[in-house]
């Protein structure tokens, strides 16, 4: 209502960026192999069928990304149209970005091999900036919302690179590439981007209402019924059922702990709603690193009980007094749902590594720790392997969790200096949480309320 | 509100339970052969593949138990967090207690295998008790119905092993197991609470509004889609093909058929939308047991004109019969939607049983009708079946739905008299249907309903 | 409530089409040698599961027809229930009629074949009326939908089988023989009961609340993420896997652009929540009947970002001139998220088809222009093939379009005088864009609004 001229240029930008991709796309990425036509009929049909059996696993995992994370940010009850909208802006723009990037990385011959895997990976490269975008609900303008995203994917896919590619830790279900990197940047955002200490209350429209809330339940319960698709769509070999126990079983028993334990710490034992949305999910980002991992039904179980209980204490005690003491508003609360659950999962990831042996994984050590393949004591020398012990892989995870942790922060604090010192336009503290600055609201809606 | 420490001690022993689960996991269960690594490398993870080829339709089973049940009972307007947040809250529960219970009954070596089916079998068998608290919806504490919910499923699990291991009957689709053990069942227990004769009116808050109509038609639609792979989950062969194709024509037929019923019987001719949400999902019970025989096109579709009448019939007149007759308050007409079409699946499915030869099954009657292997009126002598003649199996169906109903009611009486006698409390009429006693509903909405 | 002798006899007929339904299915249809059982054990099942590949992307389709077009409809603030409800009435009616339909056009020794393929074909058929539906939103009775969608669907499978079969175009995911007909056949059927000049103001319920437009989001989101699904699910070989690319990257980049075009064209430069909810789809329009060709990702991209361009651009400004001119009310817009998007990718067609070499499709010609096996150009002599060069193809292609566009627009006009000049009883227009004539609303949701 401001400023046009501030959104007409930020869309302009936005529409430049979306021609450049364009243009990228055309210079540099090509159909992989098996989305070409070959001389063979038949035969040639089974092997693409092949290829492409990762499908509906990817179309659940769409269906967190778009459904799953847009719904969930409903709750606040005048956002709905920016929680869904802006849910489908970014996602649609880091797709292609991710696509690019991720491609750049991994280039042959000078071209980007187009295939069901690079929007796989797109895919979920489009979840790490929904996640810091929970943590800045409301908070920011769409165009600083977008800018960041942009920023934030190539900082994430050169990170997940290092950890995979570099340091070669498991990360099966990406809770340290993609949970632990999207909240603490968006945390480190929000930190910047925090009030002064005199326009630190609630704002007025930072809360839910009946129907918003069931909206919401939208969102967390497709995340809950596909979380197990996320993590498993990049385990390969009996780890992909693996995966689908341990994440299945860690959701139910995270789920059973968060109802529990909201009433037991809530304000007259009363369910809160906050935490049926998201504490319900912790268990799947807690189990995510170690997903493909010899968990067992008990270590899975185990895993969603202590995530459960630590993400609702965490909506219950730090998150008022991170507001209250440092200024760090996180509308959603991503620090319990995806941060300090990743960091439990990056935890049991060192303990796992630190009792993997080879006879346990036989020939699937080498998709699980290559770097452990070729150790002193594997029985099987197979070449390739850095021979790293069980002990120094454990140390590794600790590592990668800590590289990622600095990457995300000091990411987000940089991010977070530009969106607040250059010439982005910030939202007043009125402006916040509300659709009206960026969307048009059904006149009748605004006489109602 | 009022009573505090029944609330703690309630969710403490469900934290037990859910701790218990953790040790019987751990003493228990073990991962299936398929979801080990093994020495063998690439041919491996082709059958591990094939281990989890149902998963899409797993994925789909989970949507119909959590979002479409979940969904389908928001229609009450004051009632949306308890609808949604109970069946995420039980289903967790029952899934674990489920892999437990089912797995004691089937344990090789003292060890309980955990696979894929394992998990596909408790999302069925969530679907028990949810079936149930949808005869109970608004009338009991969430304490009342997870204790409820824990015994249910024990019985359900032995109840299923008698018809299908013992009996063998055929039941591919669980109209018999799951629908009618369930809706039987929660009526048995909604008898037990029912109100005395000066209470029995209406509660204030038992009605949709507009906006939670809409929201139930998220949960009805998501179970019509997903209802063939609800069916076919655990077909085999060809049957699996035809589990989709009759539940389908059923579904269909059944659609069409409570639209015109409902506009025929309804006071001025207008639609219904209790009709419309639940009866156009009759069709999918009525054919569930028989969904993977010889039933043609025009069997699915004749079931599914005859189950949406019945379910549009019993909404409109019978419904109303029990709750001013016999005081049976059954909040979502689960006798409608899982009852009278679950005992239209049974006796169908004693018809089409005492139609079945080997001729036209062929190597498939070992997987539909296993006891009927071996007898003089088939030309294959297979061992190991029991030699049953088609009337006979035909009168085993009979029994099955027979012993069933039997020991839904028995076991629903029974639950019913502990949670109404024994020290769990009860809610009060003008408690019940509304979530405030049992969550933090949002304070604006108080004031301005 | 004005005529109810007019209802029932309407629901009658209705009552009698599902029974004839019946007695054809009957008479003529029977399951596919792959759903019934064989002499064969183990090696049979291989096969049957093979032939049920195409089950999880069929599960997509379904979501996207009941939960996609039914939702999307619901933002109309007071036509939730009809936009819901008649979307699974309709269907459920055009999914047997079309098994009938397409297997007449395709009869074998006097039966018709049910397979999987044919509920495939079902639920394509089904978007049809359901996008003229969206075109006539909350301006016909239930009766006059119906019946509309018996005589379209009927239209539709004679057109796509004179297209497909007699032309042989491409039309891989249907742009030209689904969206196209049944956006011009609904605008056909719309202009012919367009009010009179003096009624011609908006209908007063004829518009969307805050709640209304987040239930649109649904429809929306799901359509959106299962696109890819609807355009490959009819692709074979490595067709299959470019039809998921080129569809996901056309409906990112359309998404991008809808959002920057709307912002920059909008009153304040506030988005649109009407463009959000339909122009972001239309980039799977606008590459479906070239989404298994060689696009590159460049190509989808390019297509994406002309088809949210024009689809805003129509929104803004073709509608509202329409509507004031030609007295034609577009409820939904279909002509801009169907109709002009359809038109786009029937140019498109053209354009590649006239690009296209036996060299570069190898042995996937035959699938994708079987017209074209044989040609002079080709290096490869396989017989069948009508040698049709791609000049030749390209022509063919824009007579396809022409061809539809002529018998959809006839076929409306014929229907909508049907609808408006006989028997059917027409809406007032106060009676207009709200559900109370037709289904009993909550007596509190009357008495608030």
């Amino acid at each position: 209502m401001h400023t046009p001229a501030a959104k007409v240029s930020g869309y302009v930008v936005l529409l430049i960026v979306q021609i450049v991709f364009l243009l990228l796309f055309w210079l540099f990425v090509r159909y992989e192999k098996s989305a070409m036509p070959s001389q063979l009929g038949a035969e040639d049909a089974g092997s693409a069928n092949e290829h492409v059996s990762k499908y509906p696993q990817f179309q659940d995992v769409q269906v967190m990304i778009f459904i799953g994370f847009g719904f969930l940010m409903t709750f606040l009850r005048k956002y709905g149209y920016s929680a869904t909208g802006y849910t489908l802006f970014m996602s649609a723009l880091v797709v292609q970005w991710s696509v690019l990037m991720k491609g750049f990385l991994h280039m042959e011959g000078g071209k980007i091999s187009l295939s069901l895997e690079s929007i796989i990976d797109a895919d979920i490269a489009a979840a790490v900036p929904l996640i810091s975008m929970g943590a800045l609900l409301g908070r920011t303008t769409p165009i600083q919302l977008l800018c960041m995203s942009i920023f934030e994917v190539a900082l994430f896919a050169a990170n997940e690179y290092l950890a995979l590619n570099v340091l070669s830790i498991c990360d099966c279900g990406g809770s340290i590439t993609v949970h632990a990197f999207g909240a603490y940047f968006g945390l480190a955002v929000a930190l910047m981007l925090r009030p002064s200490s005199d326009q630190n209350e609630a704002g007025k429209h930072e809360g839910a209402n009946y129907a918003s809330d069931i909206f919401a339940m939208i969102g967390t319960t497709f995340l809950w019924v596909y979380w197990p698709s996320f993590n498993s769509v990049l385990a390969s070999g009996s780890g992909g059922e693996r995966a689908i126990l341990n994440t299945f079983l860690a959701l139910a028993a995270a789920t059973v702990t968060t109802f529990v334990v909201s009433a037991l710490v809530s304000h007259e034992n009363k369910l809160d709603m906050v935490h049926v949305q998201n504490s319900t999910l912790a268990g799947g980002v807690a189990v995510g690193t170690v997903c493909n991992l010899l968990l067992g039904a008990h270590g899975a179980v185990l895993i969603g009980i202590i995530a459960g209980t630590v993400s609702v204490l965490g909506y219950r005690y730090l998150t008022p007094w991170l507001t209250s003491q440092l200024r760090l508003h996180d509308t959603c609360g991503v620090h319990n749902l995806h941060g300090m659950p990743a960091l439990i999962s990056a935890i049991a990831s060192a303990i796992y590594a630190s009792l993997a042996t080879a006879d346990d994984y036989q020939s699937e050590l080498q998709d699980i720790f290559p770097a452990m393949v070729g150790s002193n004591s594997t029985s099987s020398q197979i070449m390739g392997g850095l021979g790293r012990n069980a002990s120094t892989q454990a140390g590794y995870q600790l590592f990668g969790i800590a590289l990622t942790l600095l990457i995300a922060i000091g990411g987000g604090i940089l991010t977070g200096a530009v969106l607040k010192y250059t010439s982005f336009r910030n939202l007043q503290k009125d402006e916040q949480h509300q659709d009206e600055q960026y969307w048009e609201v059904p006149a009748l809606e605004n006489k109602e309320e």
